[in-house]
């Protein structure tokens, strides 16, 4: 996707902070951080919202978890906890149309989530 | 999981809102609804926390995520957008050591996300 902004920085063209990557997915830190962890974890490949999700994302999916859980671990928020976070389109504030997990951690959390 | 609350929605000791039902996950109302939608759905295998996830269950986790855009299709919000979330231990307020993927939808959601 040539003009999507998370496929631009998966290709190095736009800068980020980059804090995690594999063979599947990268973490960035989040630019306007919520938390004193605020990583996006994005798939390599590109999917704009959890609408177009097919069978075959399924393990790209749970691998975000993962790689958010070990991040998690790295920082020391596992035993604390941290929260996990999809949005999608327009009610839930999506602004990127390549999906990404927002993994927030480092503080506690209130309810609702927004 | 003898003493799980959502092991025991999932075998029928406990009564749920039952609202999603296939052969990986089940989707249920949440007692304490924050959105016009709020439903949270389970993988069958009791999990405990995103903590405990290993790669075996990535499909698991990707299949929650199917089952929520399904959901949320259904009950008109995929356009709109909704809010996937998910809580891991004190500091999100995860409260039923059983992973559940929080579906809300049908209302704008606030940033940050708690």
């Amino acid at each position: 996707m040539a003009e999507c902004l998370f496929c631009k920085i998966r290709d190095g063209s736009i800068p980020a902070k980059i804090v995690y990557r594999d063979s599947e997915c990268l973490g960035f830190e989040d630019i306007h951080p919520q938390a004193p962890t605020h990583v996006l974890f994005i798939p390599l490949t590109h999917i704009s919202t959890v609408n177009e999700l097919t069978g075959e994302d399924r393990e790209r999916i749970g691998h975000l978890f993962m790689a958010a859980a070990k991040l998690a671990k790295e920082r020391g928020h596992s035993e604390a906890g941290y929260r996990l976070v999809m949005n999608t389109n327009r009610d839930a504030g999506q602004t990127v149309f390549h999906i990404h997990l927002h993994l927030l951690g480092g503080r506690p959390f209130t309810w609702p989530p927004g």
